[in-house]
């Protein structure tokens, strides 16, 4: 029995989708939320600088007593975990990447197609867990830097998202892909452009809930479930906007936000 | 006579634009140049967190021994030039709003176009300055947050661009604006989009030349231009990708660069 929090990081506020999923499939535990939303974006920065970026968050999120540090956000996930796990020992390190491996090779028949920012494709981080699994598996990635800021932009019906989503997946289509990891936190947003483009045959694989399981499967067998089933309030914390957060957050939870903190973005103190 | 460098400070590369325009008008003026790229952009964040990153920025290049601080990036101009007025008050601090709040006012028969990043725009510095030198004035600001996604994926001559520059410029173009403030060190990539939209009447105003033009009006009363004509090396430092600022900074500045230095982004020390 381990009642300490889950720890969850992410770049901004779509962790919340990996924030949600394990408040489903584990209800009873506390939850401890940052999301680094002074230095989002982190898909189109290096290796070096996410690798800087996700160990602060994750220092940040230890000084809160959790026993698990879930980084929910793909960028991070594909560059920093083995990092991370090296230097926070002492607790379990779990990203986004292996359970959407996981979650994509279930079904496909081989051909897998994965999408996600730059830094995400480039680390070929999915490709490898991929592989891992499937030996055989043919995987076809393309990073899409445009769909995160359409989203943003409030734009996922816009036309000129349903033109970006051709240029990017249709070579992907021509490939014959059965299935599509969604490798980044916002683009289930997109699922309905996405589908569009590729029709209703190819599998949309979005990690949060495999993710969720994956917690669960830790946890377990160490004995780490939390045993307080009342509630106890999860903690929100941002390094910017936390009025925009908690109002984008309730709606995306379809719940009330109690409070969200800021925390200075270098020394992750409260300010 | 003042032979120390002048400090530029931008979010990422497009600054250069206006290092650029101080170097044609000032050749014997040594700069030294500082890019946040790790922590970039600056447009979507909130007043705080820019101003923030700015002191950051001020007090590095304050390291470097300069004699005025010049803020090339927009957004930064638009919230945090009082703040480093006040904290760096040693030297004279110029951004880029004034400069182009003046070009805008010069020719312009008093209905102005604006347009920048979220955070620009909602600051309303342009608004305000330009009000300060033409009260009658009647100006149009718009935001435009793809702008800058749409150059850095080099979708500039795509038609998504185009589509989304019609939906942001069209209802300027309808209010009969004679003038149009690029307050965004990316947008004149775009300049051929634009004018596209809007048609050869309205006059374009990027702020580059006019800050230039500043910079000596600051430095020739107080008697700090440098006397020093042959080659001294300007210094560049970044936060992230000192490789990508190199290779793109030289197809900008149509010369070699010799060196770039990463500086850690919360301590700014040489890494």
């Amino acid at each position: 029995m381990n009642n300490k929090a889950i720890g969850v990081f992410d770049s901004g506020i779509g962790g919340l989708t990996v924030y949600k999923a394990i408040k489903e499939k584990l209800p009873g535990e506390k939850v401890v939320y940052l999301g680094d939303t002074a230095r989002l974006p982190y898909g189109s920065k290096s290796a070096e600088t996410i690798i800087h970026f996700s160990v602060d968050n994750a220092a940040f999120l230890l000084t809160k007593d959790i026993k698990i540090i879930v980084v929910a956000c793909n960028s991070a996930s594909s560059h920093a975990i083995p990092h991370l796990q090296d230097k926070f020992d002492k607790i379990p390190v779990l990203g986004v990447i292996e359970p959407g491996a996981e979650a994509a090779v279930e079904n496909s028949r081989g051909k897998i197609g994965v999408i996600g920012t730059t830094a995400t494709i480039m680390s070929r981080a999915y490709e490898r867990a991929i592989l891992e699994r499937k030996p055989d598996a043919r995987i076809i990635a393309k990073d899409c830097p445009l769909f995160v800021p359409l989203v943003e932009e409030g734009w996922a019906n816009h036309r000129v998202t349903k033109i970006a989503a051709e240029e990017y997946l249709l070579p992907l289509k021509e490939e014959g892909i059965d299935s599509l990891v969604l490798g980044c936190t916002h683009y289930p947003v997109l699922k309905h452009v996405i589908s569009g483009v590729l029709g209703d045959n190819i599998r949309l694989i979005d990690s949060a809930e495999t993710t969720a399981r994956k917690v669960y499967t830790i946890l377990k067998p160490l004995g780490w479930l939390s045993q307080i089933n009342n509630g106890r309030e999860d903690e929100f914390y941002v390094t910017d906007f936390p009025d925009r957060f908690k109002k984008v957050g309730e709606i995306f939870l379809e719940r009330k936000i109690e409070k969200v903190t800021t925390v200075d973005v270098c020394t992750m103190v409260k300010i």
